[in-house]
């Protein structure tokens, strides 16, 4: 549902705007685009905590104040026919993520699989935006990242391990499955955005920085307070939660050479991307009649009274893609300010209305 | 914890049980041996479930009563030099998988990375054990299955999807890391479980037929009742263990040819098997370096007071293995009567203890 204080911002003049605030901190051109696109995309699939509101504060202000460096030299540093590790050289995660991504899918089109591990990258976006770029491959594509280091392991105290992500998407003839979660209860931001608007949480989302269950207010989160794995507690499945975030950890930080989230420090992060080729397997046709199959029955069996048409991962996204492409990206005017104070800082026009 | 009642059993005599029985009933000699070493494995691991408690009823039975082939004609149907699709012929699940795990190990070996799907399969037990064939090869290993349809989906009403499982191995120079979830907030033997003992079942777990919440008694369950994916609620991330479950039937299912959990009818299943080489990306050593860094830090976080030191998946495990290899697998009476009750229908020797 968009706030009916949200201002619509354009699509086009959204990317034109990161692509002129990289390239006025020293980005290139052709990474800025790349970066942009994954903004943008973001935004528009309704994913707000991974596209334009974190400008500023994430890529513009970390490469200005030396923390992400702005030409990074990304290197394959080892390939084999299927698989290769990637370097990003401490530049936008972005840059190494696409890089990344573009190696695994060249490897699958030849050998069948590509996969790829990536170390010392940067917080690289929303994990769907890698996973998607196989679709129009006819592969399936799967991305892992670990996260910042705000969860707590069953039993544990405070913050200890990555909110590590797992995205997945295969195409389907409608809209594709894509899959893209923290391995926590819920994303950071979550406390975040209750905190801003002044709402409460559910107790079981997360613990203050003591272990004591945070409960209603969600401010103590913000202390370095903790989110729990997904499952919550052990009798619900904590257990599933921390080993799904540990597996990330592997494939990501640890097959790539750069470190699981519990060994990083911010910003550093690792990916992993794979990409499948269907045909590999069976005939594309073959594939989506079972895609068909399987999300007939879904959408036709019981719903409870008043409950919506049950959805699959990539439903609710693609819906608010249409409507932002057709009428604007809708942004709370305080982020809106927060660029225009970014735009001011660095000496370029805002221009989005 | 074992129960005080529960009778050890030798590991090699259960061994030897399992593949009596099973040539008993037209299993060839080759089969019931790699059928008795999952079965073995998994009650050696404490997967109570997914061993000996079941072979009477899943294995043995449905080969007598037709459900499930003896005698398989279980072939590669399509293959690249990383990928394979294996059809199990319906015969049992453990001969499918263990064929579709050498297949993809074998090209791992040379490719770097082998991705195998598995059609017209039966249950092939604890996902684990196909995951950890990867182990001795210095590989990572993967492995998939849809599970029966006991899953009820955010919003719905009844048993709708399958418990499908994913499991995933790595080496350490220790314990290694094996995780083996169902993606539903518990498995189904839970709640069987609870009710053989007379136990309750906490309120979240599960819904009635009918789809209200089961609280305590845990015997609507066995009315058709179902469970929750793994996170419970939406508010607690229900999506997230809803979308693992249909990326497992994705890989299993649909990739396979044979159908995801929602078209599958019991006994049918399909399985997904994986095995990456580590030194197609870094030096084995290198690798389990970073294990070692990412679990020393996990080792050394805080504790809440009175917690158990932190494990990780794969190590309950293996101090169950090693106990039990070293004074018997410990069983409930009722399983031995069970398996009791076989043996004189065959007309072959318990000879257990």
């Amino acid at each position: 549902v968009v706030d009916p204080g949200d201002v619509r911002v354009d699509a086009g003049k959204l990317h034109a705007l990161g692509v002129r605030a990289l390239t006025t901190v020293g980005v290139t051109e052709e990474h800025a685009r790349l970066t942009a696109d994954v903004l943008l995309a973001s935004d528009l699939r309704g994913v707000e905590s991974h596209g334009f509101a974190h400008l500023a504060d994430f890529y513009v202000g970390r490469i200005r104040n030396g923390l992400v460096k702005a030409v990074p030299d990304v290197r394959i540093v080892h390939e084999t026919p299927t698989t290769g590790v990637v370097d990003g050289d401490g530049g936008l995660g972005f840059v190494a993520g696409r890089t990344a991504t573009r190696l695994a899918i060249d490897k699958a089109a030849v050998a069948g699989i590509g996969m790829v591990s990536t170390r010392n990258s940067t917080h690289f976006g929303p994990g769907f935006f890698y996973a998607m770029e196989a679709l129009p491959q006819d592969m399936l594509g799967i991305s892992m990242t670990t996260g910042g280091n705000i969860v707590v392991p069953p039993g544990g105290v405070g913050r200890t391990y990555g909110s590590n992500v797992i995205a997945f998407a295969a195409p389907t003839r409608g809209v594709p499955f894509v899959l893209d979660m923290a391995t926590s209860v819920v994303a950071g931001g979550k406390f975040e955005i209750a905190n801003r608007r002044g709402k409460t949480v559910p107790e079981g989302w997360g613990e203050t920085a003591q272990g004591l269950p945070i409960v209603d207010d969600p401010s103590p989160y913000l202390q370095r307070g903790a989110i729990r794995p997904l499952g919550g507690t052990p009798e619900f499945g904590a257990w599933k939660g921390f080993g799904l975030a540990l597996m990330s950890d592997i494939l990501c930080g640890v097959l790539s050479g750069g470190g699981a989230s519990t060994t990083l420090t911010s910003p550093g992060a690792c990916h992993f991307v794979g990409a499948i080729r269907i045909d590999a397997f069976i005939p594309k046709e073959e594939f989506l009649d079972g895609m068909d199959a399987m999300i007939g029955k879904l959408k036709a069996s019981p719903r409870q009274p008043g409950a919506p048409p049950l959805t699959y991962a990539g439903e609710p996204e693609a819906e608010k893609e249409a409507d932002y492409r057709a009428n604007g990206v809708p942004f709370h005017p305080a982020t809106i300010e927060a660029l225009r104070v970014m735009c001011d800082e660095i000496g370029i026009a805002l221009d989005l209305v």
